[in-house]
């Protein structure tokens, strides 16, 4: 069998970690840096697969845990994967599922073997662990599937998760992740599976996981366990430690982040991958990013303003229709206005990750970085010009 | 100033009524017969502009009431008009209003001058007359407006309304369309207006009615009062009675109707325009117009069905998804699931519009009609081939 993920650093920036990539996938090629947009139950949410080429995206994310109780894996057998079923015949990433059944709190049960919970559907008790995770995937058919893990939490009662806990956690997680690995190779899918780093704050901690999971065989490595609640100065120390000792060889993937600010600074460590919920869910409440700022659109001085949210930008949004009309679907809780606020939102943060690849292939990462910078910092302000 | 409506009459169905003509607007000629989809608050729910033009949708109706009170007319004159606004090109059709806020009941209080309310959206006090909803109708500069009548109601306070009561209405209701006219004229706007038959169920005030109407001056003549809790005999006698006698060389317009038996009903009497909430509000709760008859989502024989809804169906949702798809997208709520709906359910009723339009120029209408009765009897099960 020849390897499903091919990854090739086709430029490096002279002066940060930053490198430019292709990642050759089943369903098709993806240019990294890239952002995922996030598909939790077979769509991303107001968006047609069509709208979804028209932004750019490359790759999308689905959730396995939520798939995997609706529809079903029977419904999504039938269509011989997520990609028939929901129409999309790009590349797909699904999580595993972990972090959604560590979410259950008082409703899961851990043990080494795996995760007993109770159905958040119908109360149905179920049972989750790395082969179960990786058996769900497969029928996905996703062209990276991730290993099962736990995601080390940042506050455990109240208190800061202690070494000892978060130990004890990433060693599971490597044990998990060789069960992973193991069960996904008998399934012989065809498609790639990636590791996830793990080890909470500490990073003696983050080091041992890397190095183990960097040794363990996947096609990728992943930083998890971060945006899950910590202060803003701890993620950007254990996301500097843990990015700048990532396999030169392997695509790196920073998980659930992030803000385009986030995104930037993920750049500039050397991740080629991101997906979060952020520009999905925030559009979908009227909170819209762009180059100069982010715009609130129930802010009433939007009422009567009828410039385009942003004039540089080339999406359907941005080309019809004005701040006063989104301000007003908004208000009035049409649909319409979360399919064009979520228009909005991936096409500019796809756009963002097209402008830096291409500041990347022409070693003008850092200029154009200190440029994002001070468009974003300048604001958008109703009124202004 | 030449006159902004133009009605031909390009072909006549030799077995009934029925005919194919063409309306010449400000924003664009229309074939008819022809549904126009609502778009209540300057969007029809869940569609863009581009969804409306590839289901081929020509005219589509705004409702004065809900966009005089969001986002308001300084909002819209400051877009020049609905058509920027909600960045539609193509020929606009407003109510006059009046139907909702006749609909308020015990908030509203009527008198020769007009009707006196409290806003529902925020309580102020607010007055609507003829004056009033021509002043508003040509801030929205729609290309027809509607004159300002009084719907007379089926029932009134659970007793089928009188004679004497319907009489007073529909008299009140020509003396405000003489009001209507004469402000639509100084405002000068250079769009069309229409005036509404009124007379409840009784034969000889809807022919009062329509004679007089008929020689107000109007561009076109609606049917009002119709589709409005009476039960389907009396539907189908007043229409009957009613359609039989309009103006041959003015377009007549059914308000409000219906199912896609009503408008096939409705063009064999020569009714050449309709327009109905129903396509829309049923495609976001699941229920599927088709050729082969209705299909609710919900049923769990879609569960696993991968066909599409309709096989003979050329539109997005058709061509690219299955009931199964749809199904879970139902249950599970998303946004998506009434995209796809509208699209299929919008694109069925115009197809079908369409078609009788093919049917009538080929001068075989009524054997369209019949194979139309045929296939939507045959049904549409789950698990059938």
């Amino acid at each position: 069998m020849t390897k499903p993920v091919h990854f090739n650093i086709l430029a490096r920036d002279s002066q940060s970690p930053a490198r430019l990539g292709q990642l050759d996938l089943p369903h098709g090629s993806v240019q990294t840096p890239i952002f995922m947009p996030v598909g939790t139950y077979g769509t991303v949410k107001a968006m047609t697969p069509r709208d979804l080429n028209e932004a750019k995206a490359q790759i999308i994310l689905g959730n396995t845990f939520h798939l995997w109780l609706r529809p079903g894996l029977d419904v999504i057998k039938k269509h011989g994967g997520l990609h028939r079923f929901m129409a999309w015949d790009k590349p797909i990433l699904t999580d595993s599922g972990g972090f959604q059944v560590f979410s259950l709190g008082a409703l899961r049960k851990i043990s080494e073997e795996g995760v007993t919970f109770a159905s958040p559907i119908n109360g149905d008790k179920l049972f989750m662990s790395p082969e179960v995770s990786m058996e769900i995937q497969a029928v996905l058919n996703s062209d990276i599937a991730m290993q099962f893990d736990e995601c080390t939490p940042y506050e455990i009662k109240g208190q800061p998760t202690s070494e000892k806990t978060a130990r004890a956690s990433l060693e599971m997680s490597l044990r998990w992740g060789d069960r992973s690995l193991k069960r996904f190779r008998e399934l012989n899918t065809g498609n790639g599976l990636f590791g996830i780093v793990q080890g909470g704050m500490f990073e003696n901690l983050r080091e041992f996981s890397l190095d183990a999971v960097s040794q363990q065989g996947f096609d990728g490595i992943a930083i998890g366990g971060l945006s899950v609640g910590e202060p803003k100065p701890e993620f950007e120390r254990i996301l500097n430690f843990t990015a700048s000792k990532l396999p030169e060889h392997m695509p790196h993937y920073l998980m659930g982040v992030g803000t385009p600010e986030d995104l930037m600074l993920g750049v500039s460590l050397g991740i080629d991958m991101f997906d979060c919920v952020m520009p999905t869910r925030n559009a979908r409440n009227g909170w819209l990013f762009t180059r100069f700022g982010d715009l609130k659109l129930r802010n009433s001085g939007y009422k009567d303003d009828d410039r385009p949210l942003d004039p540089t930008c080339t999406c359907y949004t941005c080309q019809n229709f004005t701040r006063s009309y989104l301000n007003h679907l908004q208000k009035a809780n049409e649909i319409l206005g979360s399919q064009l606020n979520t228009i909005h939102n991936l096409s500019y943060y796809l756009q963002l990750m097209t402008e830096v690849r291409e500041a990347l292939s022409k070693d003008r990462f850092s200029a154009y970085r200190e440029e994002f910078h001070q468009n974003r910092q300048r604001g958008v302000e109703p009124g202004q010009d």
